[in-house]
Order: structure tokens, then C-alpha cells, then sequence
């Protein structure tokens, strides 16, 4: 069975306050034997933690908005890594303020760090980050501040080797075979030259995540969320509260599920959920009429994401 | 059964960095309907709702000093104040830069509250605080940094009423027993008079509860804890990393227990221990081997703590 291209893992999944249901915004994307983590409000560390995950494969940390909730969390982790004796470099990748924020912390608690940190403030959308495999660009979404949604996305894979195909052309089994796979042209014993084309599927395109909060509903969270094979998009509220939720900047589960729809996602993770709300059944109720395949997210919930096509069948 | 006079309740006992058995640094002492806060690390408005402590009863925060694992948590707790719709005005004691800190936390978050917030930088020694029937001072420590420890001490209270010396006096039972509890002199109607002194026993000490953390072992916790009724003193190493402990501004739990000795405090509980502590058992030892009445704290552990001799018996 082939790994999944990202396993998400929701540390907290709650808004404004934590109750002892759901901590604070932050989500871990993991890719390979990389760590990202979207987000980092109070006690992040802590579910960090708690998901058994590590500390040395986390690569950036990525900051949607400058309000408590999604940031409150991050001078502590900062500190914890550096008395967890980090050596790597460190990127933290937010919206302009983020630089003051981390500074004015450091500077009244008087925390020095052995690593270089890296404050990336982003003013407006783009990439931020390119590796041959993947890379993650970022949109403006509609909050009462500034505040970025992300989109992690893999890079386009070589087709499938067709195994019929290359033992009909009569090509040996063992290296000659990796070649073609790594998209090279290879000649025969026999002077004949082979192109990766001719043993090689179409390209397969990768899988994409895309995290989306705070936001009101809104176009550039569709087309951030294109295709999308997991979309996180933040329900602060149910439909009952459907007025104030665009009065405060922020969606219904609802409005997540017509996003999810008008993106053509694949998949639908609702988060952000607020303290009002001890039942979710009425709001997942609401966003699946609209978006089947829509979960409310849950603290520690983890999700593995396979590009289209891709995932495991039943055993 | 007479209710305690201070019921403790250790919401983090670690220090630096949290681990999935303690919390940072904080603890909640409760007396009647108050309850004040004694720092507040990352998480500690987390540990407060697990302990089932409820936001009305917070009177004030006290912060020992600026390092991250005793205040990464204060301005997460001050916004969820303000979603909780608190209105009583709040005062949070500490050392100079605290007012800094939450100041630089507010602006890079744009948090506004509707309490109002007084920051209260305290240089040096002395009382911060004077009820009638308590008060809480605070002396300066020996740590890397200036560093509060605190003192909540119960104000005396009248002595016991002899009942049997009160009829032998041919007092009528009713409201004149209760003006003599209070401390006045009565008439009987036959023209005697009687005085407190006639039916009270001698006056009795309040209980008493010192909060030190973070310190090198020092004179100062001594005179603090003077005949304390609990000390909560840090106790970070054991005696395996007794030099490192002194070199980084710190104790040993046998460190802690020899000022509560000196201090001829009734009991002892060490906290802010180190995370390369998971068996904490050679600590206690150590302790109890210079003051028996010693406990390690844990998380969410909570004492109850009764003026001497006043402790309830065996049921």
C-alpha cells in the first residue's frame, strides 16, 4: 500500500477560547519526513506533543492571522525548540506584525536562541516556499485583519511504468528500468533508443492541501482551493448564527461546504469550531447537505491525504 | 467539619518546556470565594477549567518573573477574561517589564478589554495586598533574574468561645454570644459587665502559604516562609545536578526542604521540576531526608491547608 502524500493532524480545532474540548488553531502537515505547522495557538506545543510528533522534522511554521487565538502558542514552541538544542534553521512565514510580535516576546522575556529564526512576513499572495517535490503559495483571504490561507501542493509525479510495455520492447529487467523511470532516454544493446514515453503513463498530478481560517466565504479561498484533495476551511458557526458569523469575519460550516463545492475539493475538513457549540452534528448536518464529504474536525484527528485516484481500497 | 483556609491546586508543576505529565508553571490558591493565581505558564487557562475552576473568583494574578514558562500563558488567560465577559477590574503583580509584556502582547494582537487591566511592577519587597482578614506580601529571590516570591497569610482571628465559661457567667444564649465572638464588651441586665477576654480563648494565627519559584536556596524564602503552613518552593534537580542547579539560578528538592526547615515550615511541596525527571522518587527521598512533610507536586494535585493544630482528624 503506498504511503500517503500528507498526513494531517489537527492539534487544536477550536476558536477564541480553549475549553477542555478544543484547544486553539494549529494543524501539522506532514509530507515525507517533513513537518509543517499551519498555525500555533496556546498550548500547540503541548498537542504537539501529545500526537507523538517530533520536534526535529518540523520545517516552517506557517502563521494565518495576528489575533490570540492562532498565535498564542508560538513564543512557547520557539522556546521549547531551542531547549530542545535545534540546530536547523527556522522560517516562520505570517502576515506584516508577525516580526514585532515575536520580537517584542523575545525582547521582554529575554529569550536568545541557538538557531537562526527566520520571520517571513508575507503582505500579499504568492510562493513562499518551492522544493522539487512540492511547494506552498498563500492567497489573501477576508477576515477583519490581515490574514493568509495556505496551499501545500506536490509537483506534478512521472507516470506509472508500464511493466508489459517495457518487457515487450524487450528491455532487460534492472537498472535500465530506474532510467526510464527518472524520465532519462536510454539506448539498447541492440542500438535501438527508447524514450520514458514509451514505457511511461501520462504525468500523475500530486495531492494538494489547502488550510483556510479565518475567513468570511470568499472567491479567493475557491481559487486557492482548487482541486483541492483536502480542504480545511474554517465553520466557526452553524447556520443559526449565520449573521454574525460575517459580521465577525468568519464562516458557517455551511459556507465551508459551498466553498468546498465551488473549489471542485475533494475533501472537506471543517474547523475552527466555536465554543458555543458542544453538538457539531446540526452544523455537519448543514455542510454536507451541500459538500458530502465533509468532516467536522476534532482535536488529534488525523487525516491521510492520496492524490485522486490514489487511495487505498478497502483491505 | 470547619473548610480550610487555603485549598491549593497545582495546575503545572514542570519547568521550561511542558511535558505530557506537567504543565508550566502555575498554581491557584483558593480562600472562601476568592481565588488567586500564582503565575501562569503556557496552558495554565487550560488546567484552570480541567481543575474545574471557574473565571468569577479570580481576584489577582501574581507573576514570580519573567521567564517564558512561568507567563507564556497570561495573555491567552487575559483575552479569554475578556470573552468570558468579565467586568471586576483585574490586577496582575510582578516584577518590572511586566507591564512591557502584556503591553507588547496587546498591540502585536490588537486585543482590547473591557475589565479594567492594572499591571502592578513591584520593585521590591513588601505588601502588595491587605484584607481584613488576609494579606499577601512578597520578597525578592535569588534567581537570574528578578525574581517575586509571595506570601497569602490568614489576619489572626478571635479565640475559641468558651461555652461552658460563658453559661458558668449566666449569659443568656442568643445575640450577646455573638457580640462577644465579635469582640465587644457586654452589659447583662442585672448590670454585669463582661468582656471578650471573660469567654474567648487567646487569639488564633491564620494559616499562611509562601509560593517561591524560581530561586537558588537563599535567605530571603527562609524569612518568607517563617513558620509557614505550606511552602511551595521549586525544587527543579535532584542532588545529581546540584551544581548545575545552583549554576542556573535554581534548587534541589533537598535544597527546598532545607528551607523549610530553617523556615520551620509545617510542610513542603516541591515543584518546578525538570523534564529529565519522569521518576521523581530519588527527589523525594532526598527531600524527606532533611524535612519529612514533604510532597513532590503533581499536576492538578490540591491540598488543603488549615491553621496549625486545626488540621480535621481521622473520620
Amino acid at each position: 500500500m503506498a504511503a500517503p502524500s500528507f498526513t494531517v493532524t489537527f492539534l487544536g480545532t477550536g476558536s477564541g477560547t480553549p475549553t477542555l474540548a478544543r484547544n486553539l488553531a494549529s494543524v501539522a502537515i506532514q509530507r515525507l519526513g517533513d513537518l509543517f505547522l499551519f498555525d500555533c495557538g496556546e498550548a500547540a506545543q503541548i498537542q504537539y506533543r501529545r500526537a507523538g510528533l517530533g520536534f526535529a522534522p518540523l520545517r516552517a511554521i506557517f502563521v494565518t492571522h495576528l489575533h490570540g487565538d492562532h498565535v498564542t502558542g508560538l513564543p512557547g514552541l520557539l522556546m521549547s525548540l531551542q531547549l530542545a538544542d535545534r540546530a536547523e534553521a527556522l522560517t516562520v512565514y505570517g502576515p506584516p506584525g508577525l516580526r514585532e510580535y515575536v520580537a517584542c516576546n523575545r525582547r521582554a522575556l529575554g529569550t536568545g536562541f541557538s538557531y537562526a529564526l527566520e520571520i517571513a512576513e508575507v503582505p500579499a499572495a504568492g510562493e513562499l516556499l518551492r522544493a522539487p517535490a512540492y511547494g506552498i503559495r498563500c492567497a489573501l483571504l477576508d477576515h477583519r485583519v490581515p490574514c493568509l490561507g495556505f496551499r501545500i501542493e506536490e509537483a506534478e509525479r512521472p507516470g506509472r511504468f508500464d511493466l508489459q510495455a517495457a518487457r515487450a520492447l524487450g528491455i532487460p529487467e534492472g537498472p535500465l528500468y530506474g532510467r526510464l523511470q527518472r524520465g532519462e532516454t536510454i539506448h539498447l544493446p541492440d542500438g535501438r533508443e527508447i524514450t520514458p514515453g514509451a514505457v511511461l503513463g501520462p504525468p500523475r498530478a500530486g495531492a494538494t492541501v489547502v488550510y483556510c481560517t479565518d475567513t468570511r466565504p470568499c472567491g479567493a479561498a475557491v481559487e486557492l482551493a482548487d482541486g483541492a484533495d483536502l480542504l480545511i476551511h474554517e465553520g466557526t458557526f452553524g447556520e443559526d448564527q449565520g449573521r454574525d458569523a460575517r459580521h465577525k469575519g468568519h464562516s458557517t460550516a455551511a459556507d465551508a461546504a459551498r466553498i468546498a463545492l465551488a473549489a471542485r475539493a475533494r475533501r472537506l475538513a471543517v474547523t475552527h469550531i466555536s465554543p458555543r457549540y458542544q453538538d457539531v452534528r446540526p452544523m455537519l448536518e448543514e455542510a454536507r447537505a451541500a459538500f458530502p464529504e465533509t468532516v467536522i474536525a476534532r482535536d488529534l484527528m488525523r487525516l491521510e491525504v492520496y492524490p485522486a485516484g490514489e487511495e487505498p481500497g478497502p483491505e
